[in-house]
């Protein structure tokens, strides 16, 4: 299995306030058919951080068994403390996931020196049974790893990858250039996506791929074709939806635009809200400029 | 029990990274016999990020039974999720706790709009057996909430105060001037005990109460008495070494200076670190300025 | 002559564009009534970064013509370049300018490190003929100056004092704590002058001064007198009126707070601009909440 | 001539502290025969902010006469004023100045709302003689000029392009793709030159190419000939010594470089400095990366 291409953040669905396996199991169904390499089980779209450990395991345990083992099956296990990190890592391991994404710890900002998160990854990629990928995303965090530690960290064997959030192509570009070779560094911000492949990224964990995993495909296969133009014009396409169901409607935008793609999208858990009709007819609109929703029906 | 005076956000300690529940009893024995006002039990400087629910019900449990019926328990109950704040809060309530703190969430930053927070707030006021005072830390959450949403929330029968950390006076002196009266406005950063006390704070929510209680209890003291240059020079004995235990070493830096003064204090947990010993020299130092420890042997 | 109490940035008044100096005068004269300690010409508020070499020159020759001997002539003479700001320093020196106040250069704020700042300010005062005053003011130049170099600074003879607008009342305290004594620091910002004075300000230099200038001084005299309560709800009447003329509405909102109260305000040049009806209406309730406006026609 | 390839921002040289026009006409004559598409007089990097009236005159009419017919003249005319900037502007295109970089305005950072910056641009653009650029620089600013902003000012029939700096690729690419077709997009920030390029940009304003003008043209020729490996593989070679040139060292840092590449660059003025030897070092290894600089000496 390679480490690249495209995976969501997978949402997580809720029916009355209730984690809803079955529609969870839909989901994967449908994206399943797509090219999607992967998928990223607990991430921040997850909204992990409104799940208990029973919710989490329980969305472990579905994912598991309704990812192909033919896709990267990545789960989001980090935690405040090294320890829980480690603890939830190797659960996690055990249960079959194929790598863990861990973030920076982030609460106590002004202690999280470099050095500290340093040590904190190496913990736990020495005690972890699965290969780590580092998670920067200083947009909820606060806090931003720089290049040169994130390429420190490379050097360990058992950290294989990052996934940088910060939209910060020059930041980018120097992980790529002072990481090992071989070092997987994928984006996590779809406005940029394109342009994290012209700089070396291998692929993209994005929040628009819940929404239209085969068009975040098709930038990358375009890429990869030297289709230059026809990429960049549809990242030109993708940018307004990416922005809507991140920065401007969050995940209860995502999970609307999910229902409205055929998906089961459903409401965020509180304090998230779901959005009002006027921004259901704006998620709406910018579906429309994809070809597949474009034409009479939409695919659902 | 009038909500007011000095409080330390109690800290954790921890023996072979287990929490030590006999340390934390002998603490509170010294704490007890100083005025503070009472504790806030499992807020930041509580490592309240790095314990599991288990700990957890573990500290409140000791608390409850070390804290006498005339000083106020508080308990930080604040999560990402309202059910589950909502949830916790009315554990904690059934366990003895006087009021809850709630903190701002703030994983999402983009989508915790003002009214999204007072949502949040009035959700969890409504359903908790206990009076709740809002959390105000924009440092660690990157979150601030304007002095005319808390003025809003302050109409709230159940929402009973603020601790506001952000250090910022003119903050202070709006929530204040704009909340209804009788709301507890309390400050969270200590190098500005005395000014909040000037523009009409009750009193103070400080980590350095952890070390120096009585000095802390003094200044509120002095200030009463309008013995205020008194105050404001024992204020500036105390911003140094409030400064060392939170923004310059944190809470390792915290539990070094609670060892020195006689608490037992200990390591933080990691990815959090025990300071070098040069710090330990400086954290010295800074406590020989306040006359009960340089006489002679410090009270340990 | 000492250097404390209250002074206004003077603004410059604009008539079809053009420097009006006959209404400068007629502001003077107004002014001159009140119990203002002296005027700050040339200020951020006085729109010198709008003003050309003539302009200034104008403005200053004025200045001294209407500011009495008993008053404080503060006139602003930063420049980005330490050359410039020394010439500029000296004329308005040889102009009759009792002390200069002087701005931290900004324009490359990653270079402005503190040693370079600190030099700066040491070149500046080595060759100036009359006292420097340091202005810190992190909203508009980018830059903060910490209290530790504000206090190095101090100990050069010529350097006299610091106008800090940071709002940052803890930061105004260090500067007072760490200084040299008889070191005179102001507060620069309105809403914080009566925590300023607590913990031990020498006096501010505020925009809204322009304005209510007695009800400013009165804030002092209540302060000095010990009447703290008197003074902390006068602040309170002060906060909303300061912030309206200064963060919601600007210059444009200062002027037209100007002409409402009597003075002549006119607009701000290009563009900046006038604000609209609505906050015309807003600023006169403002206003009406000071006694000196409320008895009969607002426009004294 | 066509608004496209690579400008310098010209550093502006002193000797003795005083313009030196005779080195700066030596410089140009280097230049010139590189296949820089034109050059940025009075930028940024130029120190304009240390210039006088008289200096900038000066340097604008040697610029004149260097540059030949078949490079782009660009000169930064902005000022806080809006009457001011158009006077500038307007004289410059009576120098003989192709077209002028228009900096937004930003001392009052929070009167500078996106219509007050609309409309100054507009009045600028109404006035001038020659067509006008728009300069977006938020690390010297404090101020970020939106994309759908910039878009609307890029209907202006005088308004023909914009430096961006912000080094925001996901921004640049919302410029590009919002603004109308032939508006000239530059980027300011040579460590994103390459995915500049990628997304669409026409050309670079880079500092760094003072000092290695024809190794930033050779980036775009790659791109240009769709060599997208080598373009991405000079790119990574030249981002430390960008890095080194402006955020690093500033232009200190930028005019020592100058010198070692064979150019007059000499001392900036005070409050900036020129590095020390150890830098002097950095900058000598980091120049001989290029192919250019390592054979035999590395003083051309």
């Amino acid at each position: 299995m390679k480490l690249s291409g495209v995976m969501p953040p997978m949402a997580t669905p809720f029916q009355d306030g209730k984690l809803a396996p079955e529609k969870l199991k839909e989901n994967f169904k449908r994206w399943n058919k797509t090219d999607l390499s992967g998928y990223l089980v607990l991430g921040s779209n997850g909204e992990a951080v409104y799940l208990n450990d029973k919710e989490k395991t329980k969305t472990v345990e579905i994912s598991r068994e309704s990812i192909p083992a033919s896709k990267i099956m990545l789960v989001g296990t980090g935690m405040e403390s090294t320890e829980e990190t480690i603890r939830f890592t190797n659960q996690v391991a055990k249960m079959g996931a194929d790598c863990a994404l861990v973030v920076t710890p982030s609460y106590f900002k002004g202690s999280m020196k470099p050095q500290i998160l340093y040590d904190h990854f190496v913990a736990v990629a020495e005690s972890s049974r699965i290969g780590i990928l580092i998670y920067n995303v200083p947009q909820f965090t606060g806090i931003n790893l720089e290049p040169e530690w994130v390429a420190r960290l490379s050097e360990h064997s058992n950290i294989i990858g990052v996934k940088d959030s910060s939209g910060n192509i020059g930041q980018l570009s120097e992980v790529i250039r002072l990481s090992r070779k071989g070092f997987a560094v994928f984006v996590g911000s779809a406005p940029v996506f394109f342009p994290a492949l012209c700089v070396g990224a291998v692929g993209g964990i994005l929040a628009v791929a819940n929404v239209v995993p085969q068009e975040c495909v098709r930038i990358q296969n375009l890429f990869e074709e030297k289709k230059f133009d026809e990429a960049r014009g549809l990242q030109g396409q993708l940018t307004p939806l990416a922005g809507a169901v991140t920065t401007k409607y969050g995940i209860g935008g995502l999970k609307m635009a999910m229902d409205l793609a055929g998906y089961f999208g459903g409401n965020p858990r509180p304090p998230l809200k779901r959005p009002d009709k006027n921004t259901e007819e704006e998620l709406k609109r910018l579906l429309l400029t994809f070809s597949s929703f474009s034409s009479g029906s939409s695919r659902r």
